[in-house]
Order: C-alpha cells, then sequence, then structure tokens
C-alpha cells in the first residue's frame, strides 16, 4: 500500500511523462456534484485530506493543497507538512498561487471534466501573467497512477412513480420544451445528476445519499431527449418508463454523440457544467447558450404530489427521530453510549419505518466539543463517549420514496448549564424569528437570514453558516437555487428570489469550541399569505418538520410570549401528528415533552 | 429660445456633420457626481427630462430616452412622445436597445467622460453585435449646439480648517501615500470631488447642495499632490494652505499632465473615473492599477473631530427643525400654507441659526398625495397647498462648516386617521429594531436592512427604496461606499462591510399611491460595543439626528414594552440637548412632544 509521499512522487513522474510541469487536482466530478463518488476521490486519495471542499496543485518541486476556514485544522492533521504547503481560500485562490508559483514557460494541466469555464478561464489569465500556459489534458495523469481506482458504481436505475413526482417525465419535458422555444434555443445538456433524475423520473445509487444515477441528458425542444448512461443500469421496467421520446446511449458516447447538435443553439449551464463539455459543444458546431439548467428553477418549486409525499415523510421520520430522542434522554446519562453507537440507534429507528431508503447524508453525531465543529463527520478514530454535562447534537435525515428529510436537534446528557440554555434559547429564538417572517415575494435569502442571528447578535455570538439551504423530492440534500445566508455567501445562491413552493432548512446554531455545538434545524415550505390590506404578494414559512424541541434547554425567561406561543403551537402539533405514529412509554414521553412550556 | 425638437434636429445636423449616425446623451459629468452641474445639463437642454437619472439615445430616425420606475410619469409629462420612445430599465438598457436598433456599418459616438469604461465596452460589445462601431468623439456634440450652454461656476475655493477636518491635509495625503506604497503603485488620480475636496482640506461651491468645486487631482506615492483646477477659484489662504507640496494647475492641462505618469503604475478607479481619463493614462504610457479611490472608505470612517463637529450641527439642525414643526403644527391647520411657504419657513428657521452654509439637497416639502412620491421635488407648478386631514412630510437637510445633516419627518394636519397611525408606528418600528442592532463588525448593509422593513411586511407593506445612505462631513449628502438596503440594491452598495466611525441614514418609510406618504430618518453613528461575553468585535448606531416623533401619530398599542423605551429615552435625550437651544413657547411645545408616551 503506497504512501501519500509515494503517490505524490508517481504523480510528478507521470507528469513528466506527459510533458506537464504541474497539475490541478480538484474535489469534483464531471457533474459538478456536491457529493462526489469514491472513483472521483481523487484528492483524498492523492493527499489524504478528508474534508468536503479543496483542491491540490502540485509543481515539480513544491505542492500545495487549499482549503477553507472549516478545514484549516483538520488539512493540518490529515495531509503532510513535509509534502504539502497548506493555503487558505478565500485569503488566496489556486489562480493567485499559480501565478506566483508557476514559471515562464512552464505547462500546467487541468483535466477540463473536473472545472467549470469560468475556473479555467482563471487559471489561464493567472498563469499568462506569469508566462505559463495552461492546457487541458485528454487522460487525467492521478488516474494513471491510481491503479486501485474503484470502478463507478453499476447500480441500477429506477422508476420515480408519478404518483411521488406529481407530473410524469414527457410532461416535464415538455416544460423544458417550452422553456427552450421561448429563449430560441434547440437543446439543453443536462449535466447536473439531479437534475436529470428529476427530468425523467429516475432515480439511481451511484452516489452516497443521493439517488443518482452517472448519466448526462439532452433534451430537445421537441420535448424528445438523449440519456447517456451505462446501459447495464437499465432493465426492463426503467426502459418501458422511458418508451421512445428518450433514446439510451452509452455515458461514453456523450461527446461523440454532440455531432448531433453541430449547427444547433444549445443551453448549457455554466454553474453546472465543465469546461469540456462548452469544448465538445464548441468543436461540433453547435452555438452554445450559457443559461442556468431551467431544472434547478422546476425542481426547487415543489408540486403538490412532493409536498404531500414530503408532509408524509416527515410524519415518519419525526416519529422514528423522537423514538430516539427518549433514548438519548434515557440511556446516555447512564453512560456506555458514543456517537458511533446514538448514530447507529438512530438508523435502528429509522429502518423500522420500513420506508427508509438511504439516509440523506452521512449522520452528523457529534457529543460534547466535537458539537463545536459544524460539520463535524464522526469516525471510529474521532468516536466518543457520550457524558453526562455534555451537549449532544445530531444533525440526520432519511431518504425516502416520497421525500427526503433533514432535522437537528439537541439533547443535554444530565443537566445543561446557565449558559448552554441562554445560547439554546437564543437560537431557538432565531429559529422563531425566521419561521415566524413575512416577507414580499421574490425577496432573496439574503435578505431575510439576520432575522435568525439578532438574538445572537444582541449576546456578541454568531454561527459560521448560512442559515438555510433548499432541499430536494427524494434527491439531494442540498439542492439550490435557493438559500438563505449572509448576501455574501459563496456562489451568489443567498441572491436568488424566494418563492412559493421552495423548502428550505431554518438552522441557527451556536458553537462554543472545546466546549459544546447547538443547533435547531426544522425544514419549512415557502408559501403564499394571504393578509388583508396587503398591497403586495406575501409569502411566508410553514414548519415541515416534527420533533419536539428539548424543553429542558429552554429558558422562558428570554422569550418573548409571542415566542412562546409559537413553541407551545408547535409542540401540539408535533404532539397531534406523530402522538399517533407512537406507542406506550414513546407516545407519552412526547406528550410530557409538547405540554405547554410552563406548564 | 429654440424647442426640444428643433435641439433634437440640431443635433441629428451636428451629428451628420461630425460623421456619426447616432449619440448617447447620458446625465453625468466628468466626476459620475450624483448631482450634476447646470453646464452639464446636457440631458435636460435636450429632451426637457427634469429627473435626476436618465440617459437618450439619438440616430438619425429615431431617438430613446431610458428612465427607471422612479419617473416613468414624469418623462411622459415632461419629454415628447412625438420625438422620443420611452424605455424603462432595468428592463432594458441602452446598450440592449442600441444592439437591436443600430445597424451594420453605423457610427455610433459616446463623450469618453460622460461614461465609465465598464459602460463603454457594454456599449461597444453590445454594438459589435449588431455590425455597428461605438465611436469616442473629441468634442462633445451637444455642446456644439447647446450656444447658451452656462459656463462652469467660478465660485473661489475655501480651506476646511484642521480643527473641523480633524486631519491635515499632510496627513490625509501621508495615508493615501503609504496606501500606494503597499500596493505597489506609484499615484492615485482623484477624479470624485467630495475626494479631492476632502484629501486636501478644500470646499467649493460648484455644485448646488454639495460644497465641492470642480477639479481633479493626483496624489503620488511621496505624499505630494497636483491638484487641477480654475486657477481663478485659489486666493492666497487657499495657496497658502495648499502650501508647495501641492503642485497647482490649469484644470485643462489635466489630460497634458498624464504625460508625466508616464511607465508609473496609477490608481483609478473603475466605478468614479471616467473612460477618458484610463485612456489618457494608457496613451501616455502609464499602468493602470484598477482600485477604488483609496480615499472613498477613508472619508466615509469619520474621525473624532468630525464626529463632534457633526453634533454639534445636529443640536443646531434639530433646534430649527423643532421650531419648523411646530409651526406647521399651529400655522398649516389655519389654511393658506403651501409646500413651498412651508419649505421657505425651514430655511428661514435654518438661516437664523447663522451658520447655515446651503441647504444639503432639494427640500422634499410634501403634502398628502405628493408624500407618497418618495423623491417628490416641489415646483411653482407642482405647489400644493397644505390641508386638514393630510399628512405633510418634510425630508431636509443643513450643510455647515462643522456637518452635513439629513433628516425626515412628518406631521398630520389635524388628526390623523387609524389606517395613518398603523402605518406609522409600522415605520417607526423599524426604525426601532434598525437603531437597536447590535451586530458583528463588517456585517454588510444588505444582511441589516430587512430589520427596518419586517414590521410593514406583517402587514403585506414594503417600501420601494433603500433604508440607509452615507453621509458626509460638510460634503455630500449621499456618501459611499456604504449603504442599507436590499442585498441587490443597484451598484452593490448594499454589499459594503459596516465599520464603526461611518454615519448612515436610518430611514425606512411608507407609500400610499394618492393617499399620503411617511419617512422616519435619523441619522446614526456605527460605533463599538463591547457586550460580556461577546465572542468577536461588535457594533451598534448611535441615533445623532435629535428632533421629536409626532407622538400624536404613533400606536402605543403596537409597540413593545422595548419600543416604548427607546421612544421615550429618545425623547428625552432631544429634551435635553435641543431643549437648552430654544426659549418660550418653542421650548415648552418640544418638551410637551418630549414627554414619555402614556403621560
Amino acid at each position: 500500500m503506497s504512501t501519500h509521499t509515494d503517490r505524490l512522487h508517481a504523480l510528478r513522474a507521470q507528469l513528466f511523462a506527459q510533458g506537464l510541469d504541474g497539475f490541478v487536482v480538484p474535489l469534483t466530478d464531471e457533474h459538478m456534484s456536491e457529493y462526489v463518488g469514491a472513483y472521483a476521490q481523487r484528492l483524498a486519495w492523492l493527499t489524504g485530506f478528508g474534508g468536503s471542499a479543496g483542491t491540490a496543485v502540485v509543481l515539480a518541486d513544491e505542492a500545495a493543497i487549499f482549503t477553507d476556514g472549516r478545514y484549516t485544522t483538520q488539512v493540518r492533521e490529515q495531509v503532510s507538512a513535509a509534502d504539502w504547503a497548506y493555503v487558505g481560500v478565500p485569503e488566496s485562490s489556486v489562480a493567485a498561487w499559480l501565478g506566483e508559483h508557476a514559471e515562464t514557460g512552464q505547462r500546467i494541466g487541468y483535466d477540463p471534466w473536473l472545472h467549470t469555464r469560468a475556473d479555467v478561464r482563471a487559471l489561464a489569465a493567472a498563469l499568462a501573467d506569469s508566462g505559463a500556459t495552461l492546457v487541458a489534458v485528454d487522460a487525467n495523469p492521478v488516474d494513471a497512477i491510481w491503479t486501485d481506482r474503484p470502478a463507478p458504481s453499476p447500480a441500477r436505475l429506477t422508476v420515480q412513480p408519478d404518483e411521488l413526482a406529481g407530473l410524469g417525465t414527457a410532461a416535464k419535458r415538455a416544460d423544458i420544451a417550452d422553456w427552450l422555444t421561448a429563449r430560441g434555443a434547440d437543446a439543453v445538456v443536462l449535466s447536473a445528476l439531479d437534475s436529470i433524475a428529476w427530468a425523467l423520473n429516475l432515480r439511481g445509487a451511484d452516489v452516497d445519499h443521493t439517488p443518482v444515477a452517472l448519466s448526462y441528458a439532452i433534451v430537445h425542444a421537441d420535448g424528445t431527449a438523449d440519456l447517456f448512461v451505462a446501459r447495464e443500469k437499465l432493465d426492463d421496467a426503467v426502459r418501458q418508463h422511458l418508451g421512445n421520446a428518450v433514446r439510451v446511449h452509452e455515458k461514453t458516447d456523450f461527446v461523440a454523440n454532440a455531432s448531433n447538435l453541430a449547427g444547433k443553439r444549445v443551453v448549457a449551464d455554466p454553474e453546472r457544467a465543465v469546461a469540456a463539455i462548452f469544448d465538445a459543444l464548441e468543436a461540433h458546431g453547435a452555438t452554445v447558450v450559457p443559461l442556468r439548467d431551467p431544472v434547478v428553477l422546476a425542481k426547487a418549486l415543489k408540486n403538490d404530489a412532493e409536498i404531500a409525499g414530503h408532509r408524509a415523510a416527515q410524519v415518519r421520520d419525526g416519529a422514528a427521530l423522537t423514538r430516539f430522542l427518549r433514548w438519548v434522554e434515557i440511556e446516555c446519562p447512564k453512560g456506555g453510549q458514543t456517537e458511533l453507537s446514538a448514530a447507529a440507534k438512530l438508523l435502528e429507528y429509522r429502518r423500522a419505518t420500513g420506508a427508509l431508503l438511504d439516509t440523506s447524508f452521512a449522520t452528523i453525531s457529534a457529543t460534547g466539543a466535537h458539537g463545536a465543529i459544524p460539520h463535524y463527520h464522526v469516525t471510529e478514530g474521532s468516536n466518543a463517549p457520550i457524558e453526562r454535562g455534555q451537549l449532544f447534537l445530531i444533525d440526520s435525515g432519511g431518504q425516502y420514496a416520497d421525500g427526503t428529510t433533514d432535522v437537528t436537534r439537541v439533547m443535554p446528557i444530565g443537566d445543561p448549564t446557565p449558559e448552554m440554555r441562554d445560547r439554546f434559547t437564543r437560537v431557538l429564538k432565531g429559529h422563531i424569528a425566521l419561521a415566524t417572517a413575512t416577507f414580499p415575494d421574490g425577496t432573496l435569502g439574503g435578505h431575510l437570514d439576520a432575522f435568525a442571528r439578532r438574538p445572537l447578535w444582541e449576546a456578541g455570538l454568531d454561527y459560521p453558516h448560512g442559515t438555510g439551504h433548499g432541499i430536494g423530492a427524494y434527491l439531494s440534500v442540498h439542492e439550490g437555487p435557493q438559500r438563505i445566508a449572509a448576501p455574501n455567501y459563496p456562489g451568489g445562491a443567498a441572491m436568488e428570489p424566494i418563492r412559493a413552493r421552495m423548502m428550505l432548512s431554518n438552522e441557527p446554531g451556536y458553537y462554543k469550541p472545546g466546549g459544546y455545538g447547538i443547533r435547531i434545524e426544522n425544514l419549512v415550505l415557502v408559501e403564499s399569505r394571504d393578509i388583508p390590506g396587503a398591497d403586495r404578494p406575501m409569502l411566508g414559512f410553514e414548519t415541515l418538520t416534527l420533533a419536539p424541541i428539548e424543553r429542558t434547554m429552554i429558558d422562558p425567561a428570554l422569550l418573548t410570549a409571542p415566542e412562546v406561543t409559537w413553541i407551545d403551537r408547535y409542540h401540539a402539533r408535533v404532539a397531534e401528528i406523530i402522538g399517533p405514529r407512537l406507542v406506550g412509554e414513546d407516545r407519552a414521553w412526547l406528550e410530557e415533552k409538547c405540554s405547554p412550556l410552563g406548564s
């Protein structure tokens, strides 16, 4: 088994063999996915870095790894300082660093299947300033030396039934066709895996936690489509579902097939389609129309069937979570439980619903100081015992055929301190302030974000992450285009107008480094609000997630009367809807947890 | 006296003579000023349009005028539909329209002294798509036919004394020099008139309401400067103030003098320096470093002397405004007063302070339905009688040597309706929510904005403008870079981090078209907040403006206890500070107006 130092040396030899002086290794795949399959984990294989975002650059005599503030500590623990320089972003950037470190005449390689065109242009401009050249490689040099690289998953495709999807694929493709026609375009390339899954009412199992299949699709202005996917993934049911209007091709034929688009106006999404797709379209004589993938917004606006399915999933998921929270309260103070054992117990309760298809992301089971790491991932190495005096934070979700869930709750192990209760109550006040907001149709997520922070700001505190993300319908747990976050949240998603039928999380938090973490997360549905006397269309949120918010963590002295009313009404609704799904002591426990504050 | 139709015909003849097929006439000057001097009012002269923002495009057989939503009605009243097409922005744009209307081979002219380079590039790209060419003119064709064009103002320069400026010009230039050195630059071109005034501690009188002089300046990395200004504006005091380290040149020598910058790295601000400046620097062999004018942020962070001066100006201005508000309450219900007579009365009270140098903008004196036009400008033609049953809105400010003020108050003429009181109270609640906000150092203005809107949003209402703008120290009443507004406010100013020592307005409003307008505007100072237990530097606002907020407009039933406390404390401070500046019945009136709510 090779060391990471061996791998770095092997890569340098391979670069030399390919006539390159350097190479950029991002943590992305050919679909700009948030979660990247094992086959595409080149950055982790090369460097040992296990975070979810980062880039490496290898030159002949130096190498650097670029990570953001979330991973400042982790990258130093996992990646050898002898081999790699640590560079923080956004203070620096790959382009800025290469501009300083590449030398005149050097050839720096990149894999055009792993970068957007904007990335490529920024890199090329920075290198041009220093007299170096950016070179697209035909074959990724990491793959040449990664001899035991996992094969892409062979998992089968499944059909998402119309009664859950709410709209058949033919109708969805007809809508896309109308959208294309209105823009004078002939076709659109879909490369985002969840866009393809949504448009064709297909689901897959090629990526952990996200039910999508590695594929590309082209939807045409006549409503037909081409799907590029490993044929072994298709069974008769899928073939029958797709019918004649969706032509199936091997995934590897995608580029060659672009020759059929010669002379056509083809939409490709500059943020979601990689540079190689733009290159292939242009090389084959298509005119690229750079617009956002039309599925992105269509998919965000949930239809009635998706909303109904989601509600059903929430009831099921909330009952399982409630049983787990009771287990935490009773079992964890006794000692002997760990973050891993707790996560396993929650999975057991979710599986007991009989409907769980997958978790929607790697469960964040974090006790004590681990809770203060917002994106903590428990491993055998990090697994900590759950002990009295700690707060235990559980952020988790399920994939069900009718919906995707994501919920965070915090439980004290024994008695919480006054400070813990103060902080929890401030987070709760922020959560309520957002949950009860009313705002004009089209208000930006970045405009709403501060409501959730104000009670923390009043104590000189804040949390280092966004407040809300979109979520898919048995699809990605993080789904764009909308987000509630500071207006300068990376990627611009907080500048997306909020519209009725979007779903979002509402998840303010507080993190005391070395101490504890708090986050209260419910999913919400954006709905129209009919306000007497209103002079414009207004929106508000309906909270969808149903699970008790731990009452012993709440300091009622910090709450206003309307806040107490909100909590009591929320808990009454949880008891009413979840209660009938529970029996015996679980039900009695829920009802006690959901009784009015002060009672 | 020529008609606007005559002028359009004359311009077309002139374009023909200059070999052009069209020309763009923006409402800007060579300094990208917010308020443009009479000599540069080419758009108004050509079209008759009197708004503060707009652009005209003249082609051989058609012409169009581009205005935003504020001027949809006004442009149709003032500009002939027979000669001009009305085009709304941002729905369309000059570039988009020219792209559609210019024809292959046509030459469309622009004056490079009136456009930023980004503007020019957008126009050129749009024209290139249609096969036309954008051509920079040496002489503006409007000026050739505008035979009675006003000469630039000959007003004298004055010295802003160090005790008011807080920092001598040598020290300011030394700071700019340090900033240049840190960026490896040799010089910076200052073209924004208030930047030049601030850096050199000079004031002028070339622009209405804003004490600046038409000029350019270059500050060098050695701390010396070149000032380009009509020499007739300088007297001995100014010459002595500037000393040897500031070399004075005729304004007309600015371009020729750029030859001294050959081979140097020269900072120019892409948002504030016009294309002609970039062209001149590059033509003379300088390397342009496109960065924001360093004075913009330095000027926004008020020093102790500027803050002390501003406080003194507020006391003086608040006393004058208080006397005026009492006059409104007593005199206006009797009948016989108008918007113009009220504005004149307020000016009389401000002049009576003995310190008024100018109003800081054209007073918005708006009664009844005129109040619903946020940027209403009263003229002899529009002047309305102030009548019982109306709300009277007064938005005004003074220029004093020690500070610039800007304040809005609303007075009922007789008894307000319950709806008026409801709306006023919601605006007040929003004003208080922003005034009492605590937030981390560097929070964006766009992140804070919604606090001021939430009480209106809860009733399905909003206001169609930003919530707060920066303000100068005896300089521009609207001063960047910061602004509190929706995150997508035009120009990006709402994405500027808020820092201690910035000053801003806090001015939510409500406008009922055809009915009435409400706005409550105070200026605030951003200050550091020391919060026990805080884990980061925090900021808050101190309210600077001192004048009663009309208590009969407030519905206490809509207020929380903390809101009542805020109002009572604010009024107690107004009475304590302003009271001693008033005598007799004015003082008694103020004290009654400032007594606690409910008393």
